[in-house]
C-alpha cells in the first residue's frame, strides 16, 4: 500500500499546492504539471500567471 | 544478513518517522511512499496533511 | 491534462520571460531556445543581444 | 591486493562504526545496511534505534 | 524555430564571448572549443593565451 | 603516455597518501583501496585503523 | 574548426599548466594525465611530486 511520490504528484494535478524552495522561498498556484525531475508547473487561481520551477530547488511539496 | 536501506524504509511504510533535512529542518510523520531517490510521502496521525520531499534533502530518517 | 514543464518552455519561445537564478539575478528577454537541462537560450527586443543560460542556475522561469 | 571501499563497508557489516557527515554531526552504532550509493542504516547497541543515513551526506566511515 | 542553446554555442566558434562563472569572475575571450557540458576553451585575440572551462562553473555566456 | 588519474592511484596502493578534503581537513594514510568515483580506503601504519572516505569529498591526493 | 575542451587538455600533457580550483587555491605543474571528468594528474618539474585533482574542483585550466 505503498505510494510513489511522483503517483501523489500526479494525484495533486489541478489543486492548490504550497512549494517550498532550497532559497527559503515558497510558491503557492495551482499545480498544472510536472516531470520525473519534479520540475514543476504552477498556475494562480485565473490561469493567467504561470510559474516553470526547476525540480532541483525543491525541498518540499505541500498539496 | 545485511539489510539494503531502501529495504529498512520499505518495512517503514505506515510508521512514523523523523526525517532531518539538509537546511536544519525536522518533519515527523506516518511514511506513506517513496522511491529509489529517497523523495518521501509523509502524512500526518488524521492522514489529512501530506509533504512531499525531495530526496536530496534528506540527511537521515529514524523509523 | 497535466502539463510537461518542457512542454510549456516550448510553448514560450518567442515570448517574453523572467528567469530567475540560484545567484538571484533576474533576465528578462525573448526565448528564443531551450533543451532538455533546461539551458536557455534569451534574446532581447531587438534580436541583437543573446544570452545562453547554463540550466543547473535556473530557479524558475515565468512565461 | 586492492581492496573496494564497498567491499570494506560489506565486511563491517555487524560491527560498531563512526559515521562523519557534511554538517560536522557524527553517527556511531552499528552497520547493518548500505548499498552502492553508500546510503547507510545504523543501529545502536540494542538493535532498537534505526538510523537511514543519504549517503550523499557522508564524509567518512571509520569501522 | 527554436534554438538549441548547444547549436548557438556552435555558432559561437570564433567570436569573442564573455562568460560568467558562479564565483563571480567574468572570462572574455574567443570561443575556440565546447563540448556537451558546457566546457569552453577560450583564446585571447592574440591566440596566444588558452583558458579551458569546465562547465559546470558557467552561469552565462554571451556572444 | 599520458596517464589516467585512476592508474596513478592503482599504482599508489599499498603506499602514503595525503588526501584533502573539501571541508578543508587532511587525512594521511596507507593507501588500501579506492573506485572510480574516488572512494578511497586509508590504513594507518599498523593496519589498524581503517577509513572509509566517499569520492565526492576529495579535492587532491598526493601519493 | 572548433576543439574540444577535452583534446586541448590532452594537446597539454607534458606542459606546464595553472590549474585553479573551486576553493580558490591554485595548481601549478606539469599535466601527466587525466580523463573525462577532469580528473587531473600534475608533477613537478622534477617529476618527483605527484598530485591527483578530482574534477569536479576545477574551475579552470590555462596551458
Amino acid at each position: 500500500m505503498s505510494e510513489r511520490p511522483l503517483d501523489v504528484l500526479e494525484a495533486s494535478v489541478g489543486e492548490e499546492v504550497t512549494v517550498r524552495l532550497k532559497d527559503g522561498e515558497e510558491y503557492g498556484g495551482h499545480l498544472t504539471g510536472y516531470d520525473q525531475h519534479m520540475n514543476l508547473v504552477l498556475e494562480d487561481a485565473e490561469g493567467e500567471d504561470t510559474t516553470i520551477i526547476r525540480g532541483d530547488n525543491v525541498v518540499s511539496i505541500i498539496p
